[in-house]
């Protein structure tokens, strides 16, 4: 069984091979892009989650409220249209829409271009904070790595709280899990409780935080992580 | 760039090849799934949808207005986890569950087993609807054809109307579309008119349907539609 995105589950060895050389080529690439960002002082965020999670919407919030105090960069990666870019670049932060043209997830290469196209667009050759905004898919996106330094998988309230144990493999290589959209807890059947237990017994290490980028509730705690991971 | 997963996108001919294999070899056992099918006397419809859409509520929901009608029975896919096949069974059809291991979405050799398996079920050998819920994810389930008859895609209100655009393999090659949780229309910047009209200028043969599964709002428009494609 392929791990990486399944599409070759039956198909035997020589797609495993082939699989494996995509990983591991992409791995190379991923510790390049690692090297690239210390260079320019960047810590990396690679977002995984579900199409319509709120990624952008906590962007938005994100960079309002950080935004003076320090550097943050975006790469957003979608597989069609340029509508989150568009959102991120109205906040005045310098940001690089990768377009994936059909794929279900960023790789290591494309961000490697997408870091470059970004730094032509830096005033200074410095930044605080990176955020690379994946594709929005639950599964595939955990299977490469990007050359981040933190991995953040998204849930929003209206998702469900069964869906670490669904979509377990996003949860097992994250450092931080955020529940979004607490705003609508009222309206549907969701336990932060439970989907944390869900995710800490995947992965007892991870940092979680629910909050809603609409009303403001939680969000203190999340920038305070965010100031935490660039020292 | 590969267009069934993505793995490959910057990897050239040799996996270019190996996923074009791939995907004749899962149209042949799609072929077959559906000669197998029609021998049941099943229309199959395969469910694709982002995670926590609402799919397997909508086939709760479905399964009381018609299970005494029809013969319904149920393939479950899933990464992970029988809960979706549980809820299914405790409306007393017969159920099925796949779980891929790790992979993102069903082919048709998965699908094959899951049909044997199936028809192990059954009483008498014959099915008038067969429902098949794809894994939760929004792109590569849309690479792979299982056998079905009808592919239907669902969105659901939270996820934000701009998805189709956003998203658009899975509209382009579906044959109807189904927006879901519309009772939470009032809490979500979402218009029906929009996704719909997103949806329509990617594949204007697409029947579209706005429902709640909760309320029961258009859903006999669903079951009328249902009743239509077995005949």
């Amino acid at each position: 069984m392929c791990e990486t995105c399944g599409c070759s589950q039956n198909q035997g060895t020589k797609v495993m091979d082939v699989h494996k050389s995509i990983l591991s080529a992409n791995e190379r690439q991923a510790q390049a892009n690692k090297e690239h960002l210390a260079r320019l002082g960047a810590v990396a965020i690679n977002m995984i989650s579900s199409p319509g999670s709120g990624k952008t919407t906590l962007l938005e919030r994100t960079i309002d409220e950080l935004g003076k105090e320090l550097r943050i960069g975006v790469i957003e990666g979608d597989i069609e249209t340029d509508r989150d870019a568009e959102r991120i670049r109205a906040k005045g932060v310098p940001v690089v829409q990768i377009t994936t043209g059909g794929a279900c997830h960023l790789d290591a290469h494309l961000v490697h271009k997408g870091i470059r196209t970004l730094e032509a667009q830096l005033t200074r050759p410095m930044l605080d904070l990176l955020f690379i905004e994946n594709v929005g898919n639950l599964v595939c996106p955990a299977a490469f790595k990007l050359g981040e330094h933190h991995r953040m998988v998204l849930l929003s309230v209206p998702e469900g709280s069964d869906k670490p144990i669904k979509y377990p493999k996003a949860f097992l290589s994250a450092d931080i899990f955020v529940i979004t959209k607490i705003d609508l807890l009222e309206y549907f059947d969701f336990s932060i409780e439970e989907a944390f237990d869900y995710a800490l017994r995947l992965n007892p290490k991870l940092k979680t935080i629910a909050l809603s980028a609409k009303t403001g509730e939680g969000m203190n705690e999340w920038l305070v992580y965010l100031k935490g991971v660039i020292h």
